[in-house]
């Protein structure tokens, strides 16, 4: 390893290094380094080995209402049926140049969709979700699956399974998307393929319930026609109505004296891909977080970084040197080893319908596949 | 996923796609997005979700003679001992905005090492080797133990781990150093620390062997008092002697009418863990490859990026619309999913002695921990 | 590996190899191995290494209805709390040598409890679980938590979990027991330790539900506060109530032309531990399956043993040479490598409701971690 | 799990448990189970779950020189070429009852073949392994590849692998094989398979070198053209030369101060898989001790049992309540769970060459695989 480049004066320097004498020699060197397409490590000023992350992401917050009424003038002012293009929005963080990317690692957008739209069949290697915050009427077809979507729903979608969707509903409808784009896209991984032109009647159906959760919507069973381990989850929606008994549960057995919540009056589910009981997607962790009124969380470090939502209720969070109040449908960026806080609003009495309910999504499967894991929790 | 972004007038055009009329309320909706820190995705051009991997770094060739003169004025004009700092010089792939990144994902640079040098210890997250073309009388102090380093020497040194080193030779000496910098940084997961001022007089021996080897250089022994697998391989030296004969076996065997051999003419071994037998880093891949001369290999497309350097022999090199003339010392690079063909020069005769031998470095077992790899091989 | 000893004449022969010519020197040779405890193998008859599994073990079915009669009369007549001794009787295979062995690795036995009994706390390695087949009123205690039983639950107790139980219930009861006692027997890896004496009063409480339920019992979904993975399930309970939809849903999804069932009209989940998506005990793979009315299933012969419990419904089953017609609480082993063949009574019409519905205890996850299993189905 | 059956009274008991009051309709309740195939657990006296494991072998000690004067003997008296047989003899374990197994799990035979003898290729599921203690001149030939066998060195042979041999020595060789054909035989997991009638004049060459051994050979290397893990190793022999360094280099960097020993004065090598860096063979472990001079190991108990054979020096063993005097090529059994200690004879000196060499093979991988491991270490 460059043992030269890392000593305090260069790669953690946040000052220049000391320089060499100048003259014509240096000169001619300098000239000899840009010609032959190199780059000396002692005029790189910079933070390649820092001593611990320091994010070029910056803590952010997004309103909901903001977001969703742009949305919903672009829904009218961009026409539908532009070659399939619709209203897609996405999260920019600001110290990220520009880029649409909500972190150095995760892509979130707002997708907003109006009545009777839908899109061609496609897939790509990126893997993905969609969350619902509000509202109900779209299908997400994947591997030729309707799967509804309702207020509450988390919907993974691994990557390269085919998938289209669409809307039919009577009012447009909005949702979040998290992908792994920005990380791909340095990885320089991604493909992309084109489906079928149409789809089935049978994809446009609407059932109640995709046929991804008949076979795999219980716990504890599988069936024994797919054996082994599948990368990505085969089941296609997690529901708010168990992830919301799966919380209220961990808080109910904290009051009986037992363990099940993450820390005292914090709740926790993870989505799990049930052929292997790990993070539903390859490269994406998805979670719920219920804090119990009127609670603060212990203060926490992660390398790796994630994006929340505000799924109910409101609460002030801290994040570095950032202090928000939030609310329903708010979304934040928590940038690598940047510090979080988050307090619940403390309700008249405390009972759980005050609590603050977050969705969370991020990056932290990738950092667990190569050992880069690290957390700090001060308590 | 955003479905609307990828269809093809979208995310995979390289042209602009069709825009929204243009007026008074299309300027507030934009003045509206810039103001919440929001992307909409008609707007962007580009190229987040391609058909496959395009590259934005380029194939390119470091000639090693002239790498070497620079190293070597560098080494007289940048004083030894500017606090630790030494000639080290980092290639610059054209296609990544003149940052020190050979590809997206890997760092290589040639270091240039005064007699009588040495660097405090530290560690750091980065996963980094170095890989010896020419020369000797550099010891590497891995974890306090010093290992010697020789040409043809591959000397893994896995992330966090203490090093620290010291030239004990009466001349110069210059090698190459691979880490996963960019990658890290672009996932913000670098941690580094300083170690003791001071190194032991142990760490200044120049043993010919290291401990590490004594331990773990037997081929299918482990020491019973070390169980389990280890992130990081315990064996800090492989050397050329043993690589040599791995190769001259395999092209044997391939004489003999036997499987060994990557392809015919083509011997290539890869650098493991003993502890798991899988790649020797856990983002990096190491091998060493020999072409039988006069062959020409298949050629082959991957998803991923790899740096090659010329061990020894000459030959022909074809990456993607780039053709090389390649000899001893020459650092050329393959970006993902670019065609790569070699050709060996042919000799008099077709004695081993006229044959390629190549090492390459590549981020492969990244791609294979997130089931990203890809392989496209032309026979 | 003893080459001369698997030749057809010697170890896989069923008659007496050739032998060498009698005399002397070889009665003395014979006195000699005698004496140091050795065994020549040319006059060892037997079947240590066959051209493929010949079990011991031998085909049967015992009967539901026998096996209650004789269960409720031990009820009776051996008395109640002598040192906790309950007419718990074991199935015994009648080629295993009168010991209470269903097959050479499993255990299979009828538990009958009478109202009021419970047992003192303790723990073993051998993995267990209980199946009912019919009755409800007793809670399984297992490591302080109250699970309650009801007909067609599943409830596994992974080794080394502390358990007790009792019988809420004003009449008698009567289960099934799985352990992996034999198995252990051969490989003399048994370890087994006294509890506390007495249980508390919260482990004495009836729930509906009990508390590993409330935190593992939703598919898809895992507790934050519980990372990795667990060795045996952390689910203690598996409710007929999703086994029956799972497998309702299964045949739902086959008659609309969606894959899900194993075989045309046959449909079967298996029991997994959700922390790993693998089978819910290390040792012991269980399942459920349910045969459409008037279907025949496909010749299977598996490496390892299984023994079966008819949950439901009626048919006939083959195995090697036996057939036997099966009803309702009946219990059938299957030997390694012996052939099965199902068939489901036909009923008047082809509804669910004449499904034959059996459940499955089996020895695979042993023979799959030793890469040792081996399935040939005749389709 | 059959709770009532676990009482102190009834299967951890070594005296009978209390019995229900005889009677005519105790006799007909006992007659009934008789009839129907099953055993009430009250009247089974037993050990089937002990508070730890009480192996039924017991320890015991084989002298070599009788063996290998029986061995002798027997290839005399027994004529060559009788359809493949050969003076193979097992080691019976006193406690297990006349069969031919060292252990419940474990097979140990030694081998003894006459100048020009050869077998007939065949494969089995059954893992083994041979052990040269002494002579050489015989070629085994694993997948067609001839590996010959000199004293110290280790062969495994993974199970369904083809092999065969041949003695193209002018002397008899004697060698000891292990299998786990008691294992397979309890599991009912065996298959077997006849190869080709004769052999190529390629299988019976008699290279010094094995090709597995060509490719494989090399410390941290493998052919990138054999990719993955492989489950029995692709390495055919493990070279006395390089045990005996990597067993010097462990004490020898005792001395320096550096950690690698097990325990003070006792060095010891495990053979693994180079695919995976794990066990040998998926079913036995087989390592190689050296217990320096005048040196006693710390007392140790494990589940599942061993063999040992002195390789070299002489000491005293404790198994148990059992205490030998051990050298060269004698033959020990380590039962389950019963504590093992060795001293070392005291040299005239303390140099290694009058250390104690024990090579072992135990069942280790399988009480892992399953989650049964267990040690306890007497420090």
């Amino acid at each position: 390893m460059t043992d030269q480049l890392i000593s305090p004066v260069r790669l953690t320097a946040t000052d220049a290094p000391d320089q060499p004498p100048p003259g014509p020699e240096l000169d001619a060197l300098y000239r000899g380094f840009e010609r032959e397409l190199l780059v000396p490590l002692w005029t790189e000023i910079g933070d390649l080995m820092p001593p611990h992350p320091r994010s070029r992401a910056v803590p952010h917050v997004w309103r909901w209402q903001n977001l969703r009424a742009l949305a919903d003038q672009a829904g009218h002012l961009v026409p539908v049926g532009r070659g399939g293009d619709r209203p897609a929005i996405a999260l920019a963080n600001p110290g990220l140049g520009g880029k649409p990317y909500a972190t150095p690692t995760l892509w979130a957008a707002i997708q907003y969709l109006m009545p009777g739209e839908d899109a061609p069949e496609h897939r790509h290697t990126q893997h993905a979700f969609r969350f619902v915050v509000e509202g109900e009427g779209v299908w997400t077809v994947v591997n030729r699956d309707p799967v509804p979507m309702r207020r509450g729903d988390f919907l993974p979608q691994a990557g390269w399974a085919w998938h289209a969707h669409h809307n039919a509903a009577a009012t447009p409808m909005a949702w979040i998307d998290g992908l792994d784009i920005p990380m791909q896209y340095q990885l320089e991984s991604q493909f992309f393929e084109y489906g079928r032109d149409t789809v089935s009647a049978q994809e446009r159906a609407t059932p109640q319930r995709s046929r991804s959760e008949r076979l795999w919507g219980y716990a504890g069973l599988r069936p024994v026609s797919v054996p082994g381990a599948v990368a990505g989850t085969p089941l296609l929606a997690y529901r708010w109505q168990d992830t919301d008994a799966a919380l209220t549960e961990q808080l109910a057995l904290e009051d009986e004296g037992y363990p099940g919540t993450v820390e005292p009056g914090h709740a926790a589910v993870r989505y799990v891909n049930p052929t292997n009981g790990r993070d539903v997607l390859p490269t994406i962790r998805a979670e719920m977080h219920r804090i119990r009124s009127g609670t603060q969380t212990a203060p926490v470090r992660e390398a790796g970084s994630s994006v929340y939502q505000v799924f109910d209720g409101s609460g002030t969070v801290r994040v570095g040197e950032h202090e928000w109040r939030v609310a329903r449908g708010d979304l934040f960026v928590v940038p690598s080893w940047q510090e979080l806080t988050i307090r619940s609003e403390a309700g008249r009495d405390d009972s759980d319908s005050h609590a603050l309910d977050l969705f969370r999504f991020g990056d932290a499967p990738v950092f667990e596949a190569l050992g880069l894991d690290r957390v700090e929790v001060a308590r």
